[in-house]
């Protein structure tokens, strides 16, 4: 498939995601994994309120059903029903008439950003707030106002989706993206349809390491998830990538593992080096987003982030403004293919050695011009230095560095020496 | 008390010690410790002459009370009683009428700067000589000069003093600075004030590490000090400084250890690169004080240099101009700021653990806003930063260097987090 | 002898040399043997065709007596005689009339180059060729030629010569040159005049490493006489020095060895940068001669090249261009210094340490002023940074490199420290 079909495919799947009510918990995230399931063969779980994760515990189940503020004459200034992002995440229920003086203090807007409806959230200390942009707060004049939460707190769980596809090997490769963030488009629609994207795409190759690809609500969800699974992530993980903010066309952006040397980090700056070279490398000090939990020491996993803008660094992030206008089917299908050349690299990237003492004799093998003239040693020479530096050492990654190509151009010629035997892969 | 303060107090004390005839050995030494005494508790240690010193023997004691150069008319040119420089250091005695000619081969004095007396010593071999400006150099006409020292060399011998403030740990910090040049004021009344007011410092504080506070003739003075302490300040030295040039207020000077990579190296370049980023970094090759002892192989301790200008690189250097006008109270007082600094970072340099497995829930404890929205991480990412690189691997300065913020911006929240038990340190 | 009369030496070599028909195989080696005999022991060998050296074997020796194209008029537009080139290296034998298009096929000129005869071969497939300039090829009429090569491929030998000098010690120095190219002077007249007058400076010598010394037809020779001395050689080798490409006088270059940081390409950087500061580093990608053998994955010799221009950068290379005009007496001796500086630093290069704690007084020696003044400690600061690094894990060329000197600038003051007991070498 072209990369523009790709790309238009991603930005649709966003589009779809994008109405949905997603919070920490409830409806939106399900509703988000009925329509992913039409994707993919994800296997859904619900892990009960109050459950320990390490230092947390799953909170209450939020469910939120309608919010407004009325004015005296009760027409409605601000309304759930025109944009969900109006209603503070896990807000308290409320219905009251209060003062503008008291109503104040549960209203949030940016003062830099007026007609931006911020995304604010109180997940772990209950109270009840509103979101508006800044020209809106402005017009509200001294008075009464009606104040209507129509929400839930109680018992429930928190939903996440996992899948796994199987390689020929035990090792796996972790894709995680979170699932928790309502109506904005690049953070995290785009992810999420990369997610998507990515492992339909991995189920569809032939592959030797096994994908382990997670959905979850971030930071409590890559928690839960590895209160869970730790043991075997840390034993079987050797790269991962959190997937967020992939979907803008304005830069890429590389956010290194806390270790950043790890095979991840080796083989995304290697690809974002050779594709994308004018690409921002972040240090761990920027991170934001689950690579803090997969990071963090006695966890220790090899995770990175390949992002267009990265979060926090567009105008538009936490903001009504991160619509599906900041998002393209070109940012997308860039961010897809950078992974897709990632995983890539990752499937080839083994160890090599010669089986030549000294240079061989490609002429008797049909890969050297069997004249030898000023310049015809060039057609050869990625053969030779390819053998040059496969010294048992150094892996596929590692000699595209040495050669200062990218990855991918090996492959072919690799595959070449391999045929006639004049390279193996050891492992 | 204040910097300023501070400042004058050291000011004072060089003041004081600057008319001092301090040598090698002798009366001058002596009457130093007297004042310092009345400053520290001091032990005072006297080493008979022809005491062994590894390559090296302790010489004789000099002792000087006048000399003078007269011309035919009787008349003083130039007399020890006018300034001490004007005898060469360790001169023998003499009594003799003298030609012109003769004489120049006695007289030691700087083409270059020809209206300052230079310091001029010989130690190890016995001669007679005089000091003088260039210009009074010029000004002698052809005819007999009767020249006049009063010296003694005889068996005597030299004199040091030692303090040790213990802390908890036996393990050491070393400050170390030599009494053997007369009048010269940052070379190095500055050096021994610095050491006076830290030692003082240090008694008054309370303190893990254990100090031992030299104050030594250079180069024979830490050779004689070593080969009666050098096993055990190789077992317990973690960090030592020398004390020279601390009081011109012009520029700071790094005079690394021959290692290069050492705790006293590490804390220095932090402390230093935090508060004075245009310090000049010299190289091991540029070493003259007693580092060229504690550093040298077989030795190998942890000893670094802070100072102003370097040794050798101000022009009053090795002159009397290098009079009281060349330090202030200013220069002094930065001095003292950065080794206090230093010595702050050693006592809280540990190497620190977070206690979780991921990120803690900073809100529950009262670290942590409850409502996040665009910025307010910011607020409690300090502590987030700390935990994410407190991996049981690396010490305070490490963790401020990951951080790219100074040893001292991080003691609060260290404490901050040591107090919930989420962070604790090591051994 | 001074290094203008070396150089004269080494041209008029390498002008006795451009005349001889070497190739891979056959009477112009033995030629050029039986002239390098006039000035060195050689022992030279032959190896029959056939014989196997890792996955080459030594082809059929060549042999031409002459060669030419003539016209329908009989008129011999090119002729073996007027310049070897004009016959393809390895050329089968031909004798036939052809049309000018059969003819084009087996013609090779340089459309950018067109008044030089290139320099090609087919040494591994039978074919027959000649080459001509680009101006020659453009006069060509449509019509009739006949083409007449006498060349005989046949079961033979290929020739190499080798000389070890033994010294002290078993460990040793290799230098290696080939002697396959015809008439081009810089490549490698050049090479294998200065491996002459270094092997015959190297008797001359007394010395501590054994020395072997080769000259062969480049690749096939490198790996036919690996395939006879491998084992030995990879026990025995402590640095080698490919030698091509050493008689023009542009500029210095080096190629390092695949390892890059072996003993060889240590004390050749080291050597180059205190020398000739502006050379041209290249890496191993752009490696060309036997180093590709010698340094090749399970080979792993310690080799290197310096070069004047490097193979392949100066135009007249692999062309009848290629003349006693590009290389130069002063280019000859250039390179003849510099690798007899390498040489020397090899020889001297030992691990050193002081036999002192602390320093040493170098009064009471005579290596050191007896008066201290300003300045005058840099007269003996050169031993006393000797000994500050001599610390038993550092070698000669460690010591220049924290000293920032020249390894030559240290023999002396080594050997005066080493006199009187101060340093002494390990191993």
């Amino acid at each position: 498939m072209s990369e523009h079909a790709d790309g238009e495919e991603l930005y649709a799947l966003a589009a779809k995601l994008y109405p949905m009510q997603r919070s920490l918990t409830g409806a939106g995230v399900r509703e988000t994994f009925d329509l992913l399931s039409e994707y993919l063969p994800l296997r859904v779980c619900e892990v009960a309120t109050g459950t320990p994760a390490f230092d947390w515990a799953v909170p209450k189940e939020w469910a939120v059903s309608d919010g407004y503020i009325a004015d005296e004459a009760g027409k409605k200034i601000i309304s759930y029903k025109t944009n969900p992002l109006h209603v503070m995440g896990y807000s308290a229920p409320i219905d009251a008439v209060v003062s503008l003086e008291e109503l104040q203090e549960h209203l949030h807007s940016l003062e830099g950003q007026p007609e931006a409806i911020p995304y604010v959230t109180s997940y772990y200390k209950e109270r009840w707030g509103f979101c508006l942009t800044h020209t809106q707060r402005n017009a509200l004049k001294k008075g009464a106002y009606r104040v209507y939460i129509d929400s839930t707190l109680k018992e429930g769980s928190l939903t996440y989706a996992e899948l796994v596809v199987p390689g020929k090997r035990t090792e796996e490769i972790l894709l995680s993206t979170y699932v928790c963030h309502p109506s904005l488009a690049n953070d995290n629609c785009s992810g999420i349809a990369l997610a998507t994207f990515l492992a339909r795409w991995i189920m569809s190759e032939s592959r030797n390491y096994t994908y382990r690809v997670v959905f979850i609500p971030e930071t409590i969800g890559s928690l839960v998830y590895l209160s869970k699974h730790m043991d075997e992530m840390k034993k079987r993980t050797r790269a991962g990538f959190v997937l967020t903010c992939v979907g803008d066309d304005r830069c890429y952006s590389f956010l290194p593992s806390r270790d950043g040397a790890t095979l991840a980090d080796r083989v995304a700056q290697h690809v974002l080096a050779a594709r994308e070279p004018g690409y921002i490398a972040y240090t761990y000090l920027d991170r934001g987003s689950d690579e803090r939990q997969y990071c963090s020491p006695g966890v220790d996993l090899p995770v990175v982030s390949i992002m267009r803008t990265k979060y926090g660094m567009y105008p538009e992030y936490h903001t009504s403004l991160d619509d599906l206008s900041v998002i393209s089917p070109q940012g997308l299908a860039g961010s897809f293919a950078v992974h897709k050349e990632c995983i890539g690299a990752l499937e080839h990237n083994k160890i090599y050695k010669t089986t030549c003492v000294g240079e061989p004799q490609l002429g008797k093998r049909g890969l050297y011009p069997t004249v030898s003239k000023k310049g015809t040693v060039g057609d050869a020479q990625l053969y030779l230095d390819i053998l040059a530096y496969a010294d048992g050492t150094r892996d596929l990654i590692d000699i595209a560095k040495a050669l200062r190509v990218s990855v991918s151009h090996l492959f072919e010629p690799i595959a070449a020496l391999e045929a006639v035997q004049l390279l193996k892969s050891l492992d």
